[in-house]
């Protein structure tokens, strides 16, 4: 405990956010120093790099994910070789920056999420909500000599929220004005949107899952190239192809895309069970190619959209709206996306100062900053938690 | 963090342990007070509570356990509604003390074991060990108000250990006497074996599980009564059978049984595939009702004394031998582990100062006392790591 609580005394710690998201694709690993806490905190990135999953290990992860699939003994063995994993993708970005593993104070590590349930399962009359990330932090510390905190969403279930969106906290620090209101919209696997309003303390902060991000455009890239491409590069394939308005309104009628936050989306709402019936409605109008990939693009933009009509505007309406992930990058999103929000101007988060790339890893450093100095991390805004509770567990 | 580090710096620590075996029959809780840290500590008792497990609530662990039906929706929910039940049940010791949960500085729990694989599995060229632990750390913090120490074991696993035994740690602090060797007997789901050889620094220290402990007496009990005994009552059922020795002789021919330590088994060795292919035998041999009691139980006995003629009295011939678990409540199975060892004396727990029962959660709580304290809790002579660490994840 002793290398922890001198964490806190620190005058600027120097913590290696990881992140992975639901997409599987890569362990981004952000090193950022930082001093201070909270709203006055202030950041630099020191390097930034992504660590590919092989293959293998991505599949292995998709399978471990799905309940028709994901075997307890799988589950187990890849929470360790996930913790390895991990590790060097954080031993990569402190090589990048020159460093060694002894120069760094905290590695904060978000985990491979490999389950989420939003309602309540209820087993033996006890009933909870909740939220399974895997990559051993042990392996983490042991690997690097560094302390770990991790596991930061399960303590915000805990105290009654959803464990997401957590990005929120960062989202105010790095990005809230004090005269005029933002919207932060991300695009990963799936999407989602943090309000705000000027100088808000929080509470009247609004964040919640729109809808899918990326994950079905990506799916439908893999089936219509044979698995050639694992996604359509700056959106030229949905430019290339014509939009099915039938079939996007019947998407349309999707009950998450439609409800009210809070709300969390996982693999569970666009994975593969959504996929199937997408590819039957599909097959049913007769919708392929790049007509398909247009279309599901033009549902991501609509979703998104009809979301900022439905619970954004009326709560309070941005004066911009901040793009980030990989959907910013795609250029046909960018364009349908624009012209559904009536007005409100886009920008991407690198006209903000911030690497579009690194920005989930290094909010989870900066949460991770805040954890170890014993601050809340969660916004129960966002969350519907009972509270602001520190997050994570911490691996001395 | 606070609350974390200055755990640290209190003259005395009242912690609760929890404990939960692979039976999966009740969580038990230790309430204790520690003054001081390794083994010149003080401790004692202030309260003792199991908190059985509901009927599905057990169901629902052991189906969550089994390679074949243990799915990641059901561990996912299964890991939060643990956490639930063992705040209930820590929350019922520190009732029974007569304290409430503001006067507790720590719970320190086991979790329960879903999975524990000693040998290593590769998933795209990485390989690890691994162990699994549910029962959500961060569910009781915040039901409880109490900073707790939780997944003791994945540390000594990341640092190339086999995350078990760990009670070799609590074993010297509790019984290591200066001018006698002791060996420590647990019976429970599993047996295992702690030799202390005289005023031991930890390094001659042996520790292993031997194999079967009441886990295969316990299912041919329930095979044999159809479910209406669970456990057979102080070794009478085996008591009146006869002993089938040509299965003896054919179960003594079990790899684990007969390997050399390290080694650390669970429900993966002598659990429904085992208990299958006794069944099986015990068919074609016409074993069967209280003589397949008699006849397992004289397996478990056997397989324990075999485990010291081969590996612990060649290392160091124990002065006595203390049992503690369910199984030093089976006279029977003490009858015949007497008489297989040799004229080596064998005494209860209780005969040396500590409840049966409390043994094991009153271990977890100590080892929790020394991971606050910064102390490394595991024994590399015991489960292989390449070093002493600090044991558990800390939630605030």
């Amino acid at each position: 405990m002793k290398s922890l609580s001198r964490l806190a005394l620190l005058k600027s710690r120097k913590i290696v956010g990881l992140m992975s998201g639901t997409s599987v694709d890569a362990v981004d690993a952000c090193l950022a120093e930082f001093e201070g806490n909270g709203m006055g905190m202030k950041w630099r990135i020191l390097a930034f790099e992504t660590h590919p999953f092989p293959a293998e290990l991505r599949k292995a992860v998709l399978e471990a994910s799905e309940a028709s699939t994901g075997r307890v003994d799988q589950l187990c063995a890849l929470n360790f070789i996930l913790g390895e994993f991990f590790a060097e993708a954080a031993l990569k970005a402190v090589r990048a920056a020159g460093l060694k593993p002894t120069q760094i104070d905290l590695v904060s590590s978000h985990g491979q999420t490999v389950h989420h349930l939003p309602e309540d399962r209820v087993i033996a009359g006890y009933s909870s909500r909740s939220t399974l990330q895997l990559g051993e932090p042990s392996v983490i510390a042991e690997r690097l000599g560094v302390p770990v905190v991790a596991d930061l969403r399960v303590r915000d279930v805990a105290a009654g929220g959803l464990g997401a969106p957590l990005v929120p906290y960062a989202d105010r620090v790095l990005f809230q004005k004090h005269d005029s209101a933002v919207a932060l919209q991300n695009i990963g696997g799936i999407s989602n949107v943090t309000l705000l309003p000027p100088g808000s303390s929080g509470k009247e902060l609004l964040a919640f899952d729109t809808g899918p991000g990326n994950m079905l455009i990506d799916a439908v890239v893999h089936d219509t190239t044979m698995g050639e491409h694992l996604f359509d590069p700056e959106g030229s394939m949905a430019a290339s192809g014509q939009v099915d308005r039938a079939l996007v309104e019947r998407l349309m009628e999707d009950p998450f895309v439609l409800a009210a936050p809070p709300k969390t989306a996982g693999r569970e709402n666009f994975g593969r069970e959504f996929h199937r019936t997408l590819s039957t409605l599909a097959l049913f109008g007769r919708v392929k190619g790049n007509d398909l990939v247009a279309t599901v693009t033009a549902f991501t933009a609509e979703s998104i959209a009809e979301n900022y009509r439905r619970y954004v505007v009326p709560h309070w309406r941005p004066d911009e709206v901040i793009v980030c992930g990989g959907g910013s990058q795609n250029a046909f999103l960018m364009r349908l996306l624009s012209e559904k929000l009536e007005g409100i101007p886009l920008v991407t988060i690198e006209q903000r100062g911030v690497p579009s790339k690194a920005k989930e890893a290094l909010s989870f450093a900066l949460l991770g900053n805040e954890s170890v100095c014993g601050i809340p991390g969660n916004v129960p805004a966002a969350t519907g938690a009972s509270r602001p509770v520190v997050l994570g567990k911490f691996v001395p």
